[in-house]
Parts: C-alpha cells; sequence; structure tokens
C-alpha cells in the first residue's frame, strides 16, 4: 500500500470517533454528505481521505457503519492487542490513566512507574505504582509496545533511551521535550499548548471580524 | 486577508514552538531548509505555509528569527492579553493548570472554579479554587475570554450554555463531548485519545514493514 499523507493520517481517529458513535446509535448507513456535516469537513475531503484506503463504499449508497467502523479500527490498529506501561505519575499521569480509556483503542496498560518512595505502593484506576528502578525487569518479562510518558521534561531524554533499549517500539510523549521518530520507533508527541493557540488564533480572527 | 487552510493554521503552533527554541538560542536567520529538517516538513510546504501570511522572508537569504517569531506570536494572538477561567479541576484540571505554560502563549488564568466542597478554598497552583455558583457574578465582573472545560462530559454541554450566556468567547474543551464552534464562538475540542490512535497506527505500519 502507498504511503498516506500524515494530513489524511491524522483525520483518521476523528473518523473513528464519529463511526463509533454512529455504530453505537445502531445506524446502519451514513453518506459521505451526512459524515461531512457532522465533522465540518468537506464531502469531497471524506471520498479522496477514504480512497486511500480503497474507498470503503459505493458512492450514491452510503457507507455501511458497521463495516466501516470495523475497517477504521483495523486501519488505525484498534485491533492489533497493543501494551503499554505508563511512566511518570504525577496529576497528568493520573488524568491520562483515568481518563483515556485505552481499552477503547485496543490498549491495555501493563504497568504504572514512578521513582517517588512516596507513590510506590499506592493504586492508580486500578494499578499499582511500582518502582521505576525495576522497569527494565518488568520489560524483559512483559515486552510491552507502548510507553507513556509523563515524567519530567529533565528527565525524558534518558527514559527514552533506557526504555528503547527495553525494546519498546512506542512512545507516547506528554513531556514537552521533542523526541523524534527513528527507525523502528514511533513517537507521537503530544502537546497540549498547541490547540490552546489555536484556540487564540480563532478567537483573534473573530475579534478582527466583529 | 483571505481564509487560512485549517490544516496550514494546525501547523502554526509547531512553527511557533520551533522558532521559540531558535529564539532562545539567539540565532538570528534560519533557512526553510533548517526549519524543514528539524520540523520533519518540507521545505517547499514550509515556504508555502508562509506565502498565506506574506511570505516573511527573502528566498535565499533566511528568515530572520526575531521577527518571525514575533510574527507567529502576533498570527496566534500570543500578543493580545487574553484571559481564561478553569472550570472543573480534577487530575486533568490539576495537570492543564500546572504543566501548560499559559503565560507564554499569552493567556492569563483569572480563576479556578469547582462544584465539590472539598476543593473550594484550597490551592491549584497560585489559584484559590472557588465554587462554580459565583462563576456568573464572575464573569461579568472579570470579563474572560476563555473557559477551559474539564468537568465531567455529562455537565460540560450545560456548562458551555451557561457560560455562554456570561460572554465567553472561546473554549478549550477537554470533556470529551464534541461541542461545535458557533458564530462569535470559537471551541477547540481536545481529544487525548487521538494521538494515541495515531500511535498505534505507526506502530501497526512500523510492524507491517518488518
Amino acid at each position: 500500500m502507498k504511503k498516506v499523507p500524515v494530513s489524511v493520517v491524522r483525520r483518521l481517529p476523528r473518523y473513528f470517533r464519529y463511526l463509533n458513535e454512529l455504530y453505537k446509535q445502531n445506524k446502519l448507513k451514513v453518506s459521505s454528505k451526512e459524515l461531512s456535516e457532522q465533522m465540518n469537513v468537506t464531502a469531497s475531503q471524506i471520498r479522496q481521505d477514504f480512497n486511500h484506503f480503497g474507498g470503503f463504499g459505493q458512492q450514491g449508497y452510503g457507507y455501511n457503519v458497521p463495516t466501516l467502523n470495523q475497517e477504521m479500527a483495523q486501519i488505525l490498529g484498534v485491533n492489533e492487542n497493543f501494551t503499554a506501561i505508563v511512566v511518570g505519575i504525577g496529576n497528568l499521569g493520573h488524568a491520562i490513566v483515568n481518563n483515556v480509556n485505552f481499552g477503547k483503542r485496543g490498549v491495555k496498560i501493563l504497568g504504572i512507574f514512578d521513582s517517588d518512595p512516596e507513590k510506590i505502593g499506592n493504586l492508580c484506576g486500578k494499578h499499582r505504582i511500582t518502582d521505576i528502578q525495576t522497569i527494565e525487569e518488568f520489560c524483559e518479562k512483559s515486552r510491552p509496545d507502548i510507553a507513556v510518558l509523563t515524567l519530567p521534561k529533565s528527565q525524558s531524554r534518558e527514559m527514552f533511551e533506557r526504555l528503547k533499549r527495553c525494546g519498546i517500539k512506542g512512545f507516547w510523549n506528554f513531556t514537552n521535550a521533542e523526541i523524534r521518530s527513528e527507525k523502528g520507533v514511533a513517537v507521537e508527541n503530544v502537546h497540549l499548548a498547541d490547540s490552546l493557540m489555536l484556540l487564540t488564533y480563532s478567537l483573534r480572527e473573530q475579534n478582527g471580524e466583529e
């Protein structure tokens, strides 16, 4: 399959969310026009996006919701049974563990690690916080795919190198240290403040129009 | 000015972050090639993006970092002195208040609100948590521009309507309830799990290549 442009890939989770919503509502069919209205993307954009993956459906008949939902889950790796560990468990770590429905995205949390003796042994959700010194041992035994990095920025680069040596192949990085993907290692950097700036951008535009 | 495509706008915070980094390193000039290598975007894409805002610099000479940094800040509304309130202060609220550098994006937090009697009166960062029942009164007096919604999904729609009536023009919505922008009201929905799915997408692609 040809490499799909990043801009298209970035829209896939949104498609998945909407389709999942429709699926839960027991909807069987959806047209690109309906999807378009709900998602605020043009219908032609949706058809173009879907064409990267073979098109999924017949124009005029609309898309079959359960099939499309399943296809989208497949593309996004939701059916792959990936496993994860969470490294660093301050407010942000707690918020991620408790607010993000990992299971719905097919990701299972195997362990949660921190270096703070006051936290080790406590529960976070249903997971017991484990001493970060045992992380190599844990990875050797349990072979997690993903590390969620929510530790302080200053410790993130070292932890990244350490976890790469443990065989971790995917990093969900909340540390504000920009870490780059490399061959065999996928990194998704999250910068919460980026969307704050998109909001101030819109506000400024809005004020300009008044 | 012509409306800038959403895909271009979405790249602006990243440009701002990189330029800010270069600015702090006292760099005076940067070429689109250098920016391109650092940002993993083609040089031609960068030039095209910048052309939406007049181009910013002379090709061949590179861009002036302090000027471009300043222009980008201006475009993103960083210089507008927007003000914000945070509504709902669980782990996620705490994480946002303490981990996002609002000041750096030109946004000042004026107040933090919750309905939980156990939390009201406590400090979050340097802000005292205030009873949500007083939010109308507060808004009338202090006229915040932005509300950061980090309350439970079930309460978010009602709070959105209530805060619109208070004159809030921008919503940074972390509640997983999809709220749409409307005329005069900008909404930025944050779905943390979307980037988890981008990561599992990359992992799946990566596994396929092996």
